[in-house]
């Protein structure tokens, strides 16, 4: 079901303070910046092999990653895999028994459809399934 | 410098309680387990993509990864790239101002020669080099 890892999503408080890291010292290959409104985020690109790292910054006190960073600091928030067809890959989640915390994909960066795996069912690791619009 | 991602360390506190969720819910590719005596874990290894997803099980109260799981419970521990030099990688990264853990590699699961760097140079995600006995 799960054809790779797709990206790591790295909580950061400053894109600017973070970036450096990863493009200088890891020496790896800058993709940009977006910003995802819908998730209050703006988002740091670097592609690694086949996956990415995407760091994010939230872009206000409101934003849920502003709540993830106040609690725990900058860290790993979660780690997403790419699926040919989410809603297939949610729909055998939900008849398995996983708890999922989007039933129906909702959009994320760079044009994907994304859902979330509630960390209950998977271990405390916020688990998110993507579909790329290839 | 980077060649792929090797392989997410997951901290879980039971591999029996966990493995189900990757294997059956994920239907990713079980490749056994392992006990790296060294870091006092009992490792269990995915593979999805080029990259893995280890498992990690402390063997005892003593292990360092006890004491992350008793701080944070379980989640993603720690993320690991693959090089092809070892030696060559961290010596950039010291000579680049990164701190390191680790300034001579160790032995690390699947005869893997491992360094770490410190999560204070890598914005709190503690971050692996990993180069491979191929």
């Amino acid at each position: 079901m799960l054809e790779k890892i797709n990206h790591i999503g790295v909580a950061v408080r400053s894109l600017d303070e973070a970036i450096p890291f990863y493009q200088d010292i890891l020496g790896m290959a800058f993709k940009g910046v977006e910003e995802v409104a819908e998730q209050k985020v703006r988002v740091a690109f670097f592609q690694v092999g086949e996956s990415k790292i995407e760091l994010l910054e939230p872009t206000g006190d409101d934003s849920p990653l502003a709540g993830f960073l106040a609690k725990n600091g900058p860290g790993i928030h979660h780690v997403a895999y790419e699926v040919a067809d989410i809603e297939a890959a949610i729909g055998k989640l939900v008849t398995d028994g996983a708890r999922m915390i989007d039933t129906v994909p909702r959009n994320g960066a760079h044009g994907a459809r994304i859902a979330f795996i509630h960390p209950k069912s998977s271990n405390g690791v916020l688990t998110e399934l993507c579909q790329m619009d290839h």
